[in-house]
């Protein structure tokens, strides 16, 4: 005898793109919108019965419909509106969550100053959000950012490690240190604003980064942790994810060169995977 | 105050090719693996002691000499002596857990006979395997496929659910069913080849996906996992994720035509997601 | 003074996807195309003038549109006639071209035998063909195969190069050759089957590559270029590029052990990259 | 017969990052690098004889050989110094070019001022330049932009274009206009500074891609390329791409709602090209 367990569905990719036409500037922004929902769903996997089946394009238009209707400011907001509408209008839902990444675009500068309605998308990095409810529980909002490349070409050491007979690293008192980053953290309570807690969220990571006088990518990645908890009262617990992008020294008394950190060979793979949750 | 709360880390993307040379053709095998080691590392993180970390550049090396060492036939036995060897060198080690991909190589059709060592990539899928060990606990071992793309023309329907003020999907009983299947299973007791496990599951897949008349996505998903789980008695549970790829009637009647179920327009996103974990 | 020089536009990717309910089975294909035009379009871009301009978005409905008229059982006579539709209804456009890819589904194997409506995504391959026409002229038609991926264990030796001070490569007798094959082909005069010179241009390349004792990737190139040509009277020449995917013997000798060509890391990058033409 | 035709080969995606260590901060650049020779190889490819062939291996040493002996501060510079390094100590060669991406890696900002020895990745475009020399001809140098990614939400319309039985575009006096811009460029003669020019050329794309009153796509393109001809005196050319990527309007009505040019939805595929050269 076989039986359902946990399961959950949704809608993933749903792309919208905003534009509020503003007196001094079009505000815009473009947001990648996932709906999973929870609830009462079995005989719909035993039986093929739909009648409590909320269609996944429904959940699609729900996000338009939403946007339309929404005077939300930031994608935690807009995540939490679509949470809230989900629950009410879907008695058959126990639970609902939405995460969103936000495109980095920015105001395009032109002569000097940021234009007014064009846009030019800055970084791979994407703002995130994820916002859950249980029917009978409190919103929690995660916020976050995923793919914040940054590297740093000093103050990265790495030495004092096990070896064994299969070491060949070897130790480095200057390395550059490279990464994409991905950072989530929860808020205790909710703060008054989403943007200004964000800014100073981020700020504090590349702030610490940059100085840190790193001896290894947890040493820095605790560091970075300890930073944003002490910048923002809000956050009650950070989840960093630091791989390490190797730069290798390339070798070049092979050509009767010396190699004084000058020249590195950058590698996708394989790399290094370094994740902490650093929490008060 | 804050502190570190749960960590772990080590090597993604470590690629290894083995060829065994066998006296009628060349057994290969492409695979690519993820170490990750939970332990004693909190001084790592809050003061740059390194003294209990093994490299990740060392955890590579120890993928290529196990490789060379191993007599594993399968990406199960290569993960699981790969876990045992991290535990039993590394004492700062309380968990070790390796993920295994290995793409889908097939010897190539030449003559209408498989050539001894020339080969194809075939499919986007991967296998995968997942292997875990706590110091004191037993090995765990999960098995699955990743990425496979398959598709039936009929035989799905998707009738009977929720209608709102939101809803705009036409009813149909005779649609596209396109997925890029995910799988993953647990196994209770470890069974005696895993190769044959793996296959007669796989089998069970795909005849369900083809045979199946489909009234939705879940419908169909139950009756994979169910089938999957008659199939292999070693099966505890298996857990499946089946997105919805759309592929969208196109409207000809604007152009004076008909379209009785023939043109398609195939789309990337968004997608529907369904997932749920099948158990005895 | 500035002046327009060569232009042109189209509509990239459009995506469609055609099922003929036959009584045996369902013939299905998955094509993406890509419509370029050329003509006297000088005032659009020198002053907005589009009333020349057949909007790319009609280019998309003419695909679907003529999709559902076709009875093109290959993506060369589809894209064929593509190209005569928009030649024939734009007496603005001077030359047409329409580039096609078609995904590599197969019919599923359930129980031993093809499904008769169940497809299976096999290969990373795809199917391509172009096919061009000036007003005035007479159509060309260029069939090919891009993203093959194929390797052989044995049988690729590369000796006897240049040495200069910048040498590290040692030489090799047997070292493992992988590739991500792209061919494309011209006909003169066009065959009779499409379907079966394509068939019979990639048994040759497969055969070719896998039988060749190759002594450089230029040397195995120019050999399945020939037998293609020798296989396909109706092949004028075919271009081959065939990137040297570089699978490195580690070294194992630092872990005590030797690596009688067993264990390789395969690389994405750097990679080799030998291209050429040949013609009878 | 058949018979060898063109051909080329050499090394494509070598990475290499340079990091020069002044006194007020490091300077770095990361650049992706493809050598390809044309030369007298024709044996290479009909007998297996390497006797002419400079490994790609030792070209991809050769990339960072030259990056530490070279003092070139531009992708062109050092593009440059490749293609004379290899004509110069290969006289088999008639013909190199160099390829060379740059991706873009900007100091970062902390405490409101660029970060001596901290760097993070801006935008998805990258700075491109290909070198290529005849052995008894002159360099030419071209340079470019790719995959810049810029949207405006305004002064952008599509109307008066051809009307047919297949058109179902509706017109509009005010879309969003959103591309992911390839441009490059030829000098003559060759500048006296590659980074001034090129800085230059992006100010006046960016300046006439914000204030542009466009009719079409073709329209701004060709202003575009007439803007950075008229900035930069040494570009005798430009070719430029844009791709028209489709902000869709989404239907509101359905729901209830009016829909004042506020919620779209992105688009990847399928997507409008458009591509010119423009010349003096």
């Amino acid at each position: 005898m076989t039986h359902l367990s946990t399961n959950r569905y949704g809608k993933s990719r749903v792309r919208v793109m905003k534009v509020v036409r503003r007196e001094t500037h079009h505000a815009m922004k473009e947001w990648n919108v996932r709906v999973l929902l929870h609830g009462d769903f079995e005989t719909c996997f035993t039986d093929g019965d739909n009648s409590n089946i909320l269609p996944t394009d429904t959940m699609k238009n729900t996000v338009y419909y939403l946007a339309r209707e929404s005077q939300a400011a930031t994608l935690e907001e807009f995540a939490t509106e679509l949470v809230e509408y989900l629950l009410a209008n879907n008695p058959q839902v126990t639970k609902a969550s939405v995460e969103i990444e936000e495109k980095n675009w920015k105001q395009a500068q032109i002569d000097g100053a940021p234009h007014a309605t064009t846009y030019q998308l800055c970084g791979p990095e994407v703002q995130t959000t994820e916002v859950i409810r249980e029917r009978d529980g409190a919103v929690t909002v995660t916020s976050g950012i995923d793919g914040l490349v940054i590297l740093k070409t000093t103050n990265s050491a790495f030495t004092g490690y096990i070896k064994d007979k299969l070491t060949t690293l070897p130790e480095s008192t200057d390395r550059i240190f490279a990464t994409r980053a991905t950072a989530t953290w929860d808020y205790s309570p909710i703060p008054s604003s989403y943007e200004a807690v964000r800014a100073a969220a981020l700020t504090a990571l590349m702030k610490t980064f940059a100085d840190h006088n790193s001896l290894s990518v947890q040493h820095t990645l605790y560091d970075i942790g300890a930073a944003m908890l002490a910048t923002v009262p809000e956050m009650s617990r950070v989840k960093l994810t630091l791989p390490n992008i190797h730069c290798l020294l390339v070798d070049l008394n092979r050509f009767g060169q010396q190699n004084p950190n000058q020249i590195f060979v950058p590698t996708d793979e394989p790399s290094g995977y370094i994740e902490a949750v650093i929490e008060r």
